[in-house]
């Protein structure tokens, strides 16, 4: 939105190297080894050594956060050895809690001597936690048990979710190219669905997704993008660029994002000698949220082990129909890797909302710079940090407009990056493994390395709280949460007045609600309860019942089912006279606070009645009122009740009614009964049928007068059934008797409350 | 987004009746009567009285604003007079700059009563300024010609646009039941197009846009929801509730957003009479945007004439199928209208952004309570102002959780909102008309009134300007605004550097940019002249020259074409010494300021060469660098240049080099020459095939040396072709001589500025 203010914070991570024992690094994926784990490890693999690890996570185990650390030892289990695994993928196959590992492997030396027998994609069957031997003699030792799931030339990324339907497990699986020296026939993307026997299957039913239209396929992304029942589907990242790949109504549908790095003149497509720059497309992509939308940028590395990070933004925005904007962020590399020769530096991009603001950052994995040609010499890179070497952390400052802030994480080599709560704190925190596979780029002393998300989390904003205030046409309205669905109480200042400080109150089911002597408490949704009973919004025993709205009791509990929300009455000005003479000497101050909102809401005062509205029959008298708050729930804007302030002086009728004009229960609390016995009048039965025109003739003695005291409550007025409903007449009106408040003879002004409960409250 | 803090401006608007002498009041549009107009006027009319008037706004001719004032009268016109005219729409049927109007008319007395023979659509010819008569003796020698389009009984609603292709003119029209009586059977919403001779036509060819979904449409609203290129599309406010209807693909399709106020058990389907309460449905309907987003929220009065106002915001968003979710934000009316009478007292709501922060509020017109039934009385209500009675203005504080704020802005009856640049000041202000239609409802004196909007706007958003700081890994970034798409001048401080603060500039094409004595100015992008000729960025003849950055002039001018960016150096602290002996006593103050982002900016400050990544090779030596700042344009992000510092001691040999780990071309410019005769040095021909292992073993005479003096730049060191391009080698270097600063005897450092350049700016 145009108007907001944005506030990234900045990102903290710490670094520990949890493993420096390592020939190569290529794959880390998080694992989480099974259903109950604390904190989830990792898979880490290596290219040429073939060896496929999985590292765990010191407090996986642990029942309370103290026990273990997560930068104490991650225990290292050699659970496979392939030839030339690429890609690893955690997912449960059994169903039986504990989590598989599928690998494809027998890629080849190259992508371009990829092994036309290879690209084999195996699970690995996890054997539960005892059957992993912490000092193996052999490291085959914890060898997991291998299947077949099916395979293609060159094997390279596999995710795995539920594409086409939402039953089976599906395996979408891509080739880095179609075969050995063959960049430009289109791969075969092959959807592999689990049979039903996967313990026994020699291999999984496959069909093809596409094999007409992607190269050089370097990365699938797979994302819930159709809301979070929707089915998974996938962002193809390869030499065609980016682009949506999607079920839908029987078939797959491609949307191109964009074409990534475009094809230069002086690029060929038949060229395939590395170091000849000929790549283009995409490299790597994912998807960032912003908000409330999932899909709101697409974070790119261009192209192929690419050089140029980006975002596609969305432009022109229609209902249906999103065109995207690619802004090059920032361009990485050496002028050698920038021919775009496929050497890096870069290599991953992932998207997460790491500093839990609702907007996703993306991180970047640049592994470093290859030897650098000089006159003829080969000159390697420095062995410490190097700018195009690191993770770098972007986040939107205006993402629309691909404005961006960026702050380095780290200055070691990185290949991959696993995200996950890695430190048990239910933070998005990283593990990053060095880029070395031999040959191609080999960064000296290869290490997987646990960057602990530290970055503070942002207050959360006043709309997404337990209580939000708002400006209603002049009055104040407050939303307020189900107090079953609010994780704590809260408070919120409303108003003073006649030395009272008004807060409403919401308090989850069965919380302690401490009470002072002095304060009164009404209930307006839920129930309490003290040593004398429980109260109810609308509870107390009809007209003339009152009752004192104070406790006896230190404590008050919440409705153990429903919570409550309630409306508290708390002392203030102690030292002030109690009662005043005129309704402007009535102390008031409006506490509510809309500020945080950017919102002026006008300080609330007494109004002579006879200038309101509604006031012309009142021309002269001393009788005032203050309008108010509305209550309502926040989850469907129901009222539940509206809160105005009224002022009587010596002797004043406050006018006969009976309440034709609105919807409402009506309930008052007396502030201050400043006429000495000042209170609610009800007609006696045998007035009942005076015509309304003779109503303002009657005497007092036509009427049952009830003097209301300090933090005094009356009992409801309305007429009930046997079942203590309020009776509805015409027009769904409430039916009351005619009554009116009727000052007494003191000499200075009765201040009292009226709350307009919904009769038509419905609460799921 | 999560994160934001919405700051919602108070709504101000002011009120001027422009028209009293009315009979009644129902419809008025916004309505420019010619292409040339300072502002628009209005069309007004009564279904009652019959009469369709042009108001004509004070200042639809005044040449300056300061001639007129919209406050003055507005002169009234009668252009037609029909039984019944209903819906009115200004559109330019001729295409020849005039606003024509369009009416339906012989509607009947009421709905349920319309005429079967009645509902044609009129079009009235505008006959030009030049023949409105002022003082027509008779009202109707005013009155337009006219001509029919078509028919359908009870023609309620009509829009003018572009639904099923961009060529021809189309009026969409809908009828509020299908005929007398009839309130279920489908009614025919009819798309007309204009005729080539539009003059002559009888009548307009005709096609049924949907004649088998939709019962009681009370609106249609018109917006443009596939993007600004799209067709026109509408929403439907029917008794089925609110349907997006759009042509696409050769057909039109439907879409429900949400069913609106749910048909209760007690709702029969076939009663007729008015005040049984059978309406359900929706009544009212237009679309909101927030941000980038055109359809962020429908704002909708339910049921027919109705009584709930409320938002359906989206829910478990995909990317291409929304869900919407209906929140009811406010219920008025009486008991009796609660109801659902049909009675009101809404009667119109629209979208737009009033406050000019990028988001649509919405406005709700509410016409008044009927009169009220008490024990068997009719009570009429207060002649003053009403609850129910005047205009809300509801604007998103978070839109996707339906919470609002609320204003009132008027008490006025109203029937219908017109929305226009009405007081030419580029602003969205308000007509509204009170409702009196004879046996419904009618306001006593009914009114056209102007409501003048004087909301304050809020100040753009940082992210908007022409110049935005942001973090860039430990380093600043300035997004910078093409210079010939910038509205002004801006500047944004950087860094204060030995005693010269430093400041990026944008100017627009030939802006006179002050200089005073003693400042530098260096051009990163266009040009800009002063008495003594142009400057580019790159411009200054090759090494060894070397000119000032100041100028003897008093102004510089931003080159007519391209405008220009620049880096300011103004001199500081004018009482301190221009040197000193160590780079640690060189004042720096970090200038630079995100915090409006939200983003802290860590003081830059120097560091020694030896401890940089690359600076191995320079153990011990007095050298040291301070970087930076990158300037990038907005609009592609395209790098124009990164800015660095150095410091070097006596005697420092800074390292001979020629740039073949980076591309740019590079350009110096002297803050302080403290060791004397600091500057580059350049080597002499006769050495450049000196192996560069040798190349630390060569002395002095070895190179060409110039000191650089004071706020002076040296000519570009690269090497160039015969049109003056950089050469580029292998790589796509930028070819360089070795070369390198040489400190000199002083004993004071040399202090300088280094400007890297990006070869391969393209800018459109």
């Amino acid at each position: 939105m145009a108007n907001k203010t944005q506030t990234p914070t900045v990102p903290i991570f710490d670094s520990t190297v949890i493993d420096s024992d390592r020939e190569d690094g290529y794959w880390v994926e998080t694992f989480n080894f099974s259903s109950g784990d604390q904190a989830p490890g990792v898979i880490v693999s290596g290219l040429v050594s073939g060896i496929v690890e999985f590292l765990d996570n010191p407090i996986a185990q642990a029942s309370h956060a103290s026990e273990a650390n997560p930068d104490d030892t991650w225990t290292k289990y050699q659970i496979a050895k392939f030839d030339s695994p690429v890609a690893v993928v955690a997912v449960d196959v059994t169903g039986n809690g504990l989590t598989d590992v599928l690998v494809c492997h027998d890629y080849g030396p190259f992508m371009l001597e990829c092994n036309p027998e290879g690209g084999w994609i195996t699970w690995l069957e996890n054997p539960g936690r005892g059957n992993l031997k912490k000092s193996a003699k052999d490291a085959s030792d914890n060898h997991w048990k291998q299947r077949k799931i099916g395979r293609w030339p060159a094997m390279h990324r596999m995710k795995a979710g539920y594409f086409t339907q939402r039953s089976y497990l599906e395996v979408i699986a891509a080739s880095v190219v179609y075969g050995p020296h063959d960049k430009t026939t289109p791969i075969p993307i092959i959807r592999f669905q689990a049979p039903e026997k996967v313990l026994e299957a020699t291999e999984w039913p496959r069909a093809i997704v596409d094999d007409e239209n992607f190269t050089v396929i370097h990365e699938i992304c797979k994302k819930k993008l159709k809301g979070p029942d929707g089915l998974d589907s996938l962002v193809v990242a390869s030499r065609e660029g980016t682009t949506w790949l999607y079920f839908e109504n029987g078939s797959w549908h491609r949307q191109l994002i964009g074409i990534g790095e475009p094809k230069e003149p002086r690029q060929s497509p038949t060229s395939e000698s590395p170091g000849s720059g000929d790549h283009w497309g995409s490299g790597g992509v994912d998807v960032g949220g912003l908000g409330d939308d999932p899909f709101a940028y697409i974070a790119t590395l261009e192209p192929f082990h690419g050089v140029a990070a980006g975002v596609y933004t969305k432009v022109g925005r229609g209902l249906k129909d999103t065109q995207w904007k690619r802004q090059i962020l920032d361009v990485y590399g050496t002028p050698n890797q920038l021919l775009k020769t496929g050497d890096g530096p870069g290599h991953f991009i992932v998207c997460a909302d790491f500093d839990g603001d609702g907007d996703d950052e993306f991180l970047l994995s640049l592994y470093g710079p290859l030897d650098r040609e000089e006159n003829g010499e080969s000159i390697p890179p420095p062995s410490g940090p190097h700018p195009d070497k690191g993770i770098m952390y972007y986040k939107a400052i205006d993402a629309s407009k691909g404005l961006f802030a960026k702050w380095r994480i780290t200055n070691e080599s990185s290949a991959r990056i696993a995200i996950g709560n890695f430190g048990g704190k239910g933070n998005l925190d990283l593990i990053s493994v060095s880029y070395n596979v031999a040959r191609y780029y080999e960064e000296p002393n290869p290490v997987v390395t646990l960057h602990l998300n530290k970055t503070p989390k942002p207050a959360p904003p006043i709309t997404e709280g337990i209580i939000i205030p708002t400006v209603w046409d002049g009055e104040g309205l407050v939303y307020l949460a189900l107090p079953r669905e609010a994780s704590s109480s809260q408070s919120l200042p409303l108003i003073e007045v006649a030395n009272y400080a008004l807060a409403v109150e919401v308090h989850p089911p069965g919380t302690r609600i401490p009470i002072d002597t002095g304060e009164g408490v009404k209930v307006l949704f839920g129930g309490v309860a003290d040593i004398n009973g429980s109260r109810t919004p609308l509870g107390t025993s009809p007209f003339p019942t009152q009752v004192s709205t104070t406790s006896e009791d230190s404590d008050l509990s919440a409705d153990a089912e429903t919570g409550a929300i309630l409306l508290r009455l708390t002392p203030v000005n102690d030292t002030e006279a109690g009662e005043w003479p005129s309704a402007a000497e009535v102390p008031v101050r409006t506490t509510f606070d809309t500020s945080e909102l950017g919102l002026d809401f006008e300080p609330l005062a007494f109004k002579k009645v006879e200038d309101l509205w509604w006031g012309e029959h009142f021309k002269g008298l001393d009788f005032y009122n203050m309008s108010g708050f509305h209550f309502r729930f926040q989850h469907d804007k129901s009222q539940i009740a509206h809160l105005q302030f009224w002022t009587a002086g010596t002797g004043v009728d406050c006018g006969v009614h009976n309440h034709t004009d609105a919807i409402f229960q009506e309930i008052h609390v007396c502030l201050s009964p400043g006429t000495g016995n000042g209170g609610m009048s009800r007609i006696k039965e045998e007035f009942e049928d005076t015509p309304p025109s003779e109503l303002p003739n009657l005497d007092e003695s036509a009427f049952d007068h009830v003097p209301l005291p300090e933090l005094y409550e009356h009992g409801g007025l309305w007429h009930r059934d046997s079942y203590d409903r309020p009776i509805r007449g015409e027009m769904n009106l409430v039916s009351y008797p005619w009554h009116k408040w009727q000052a007494g003879n003191g000499e200075n002004v009765d201040v009292w409350l009226a709350l307009e409960f919904n009769p038509d409250l419905q609460v799921p």
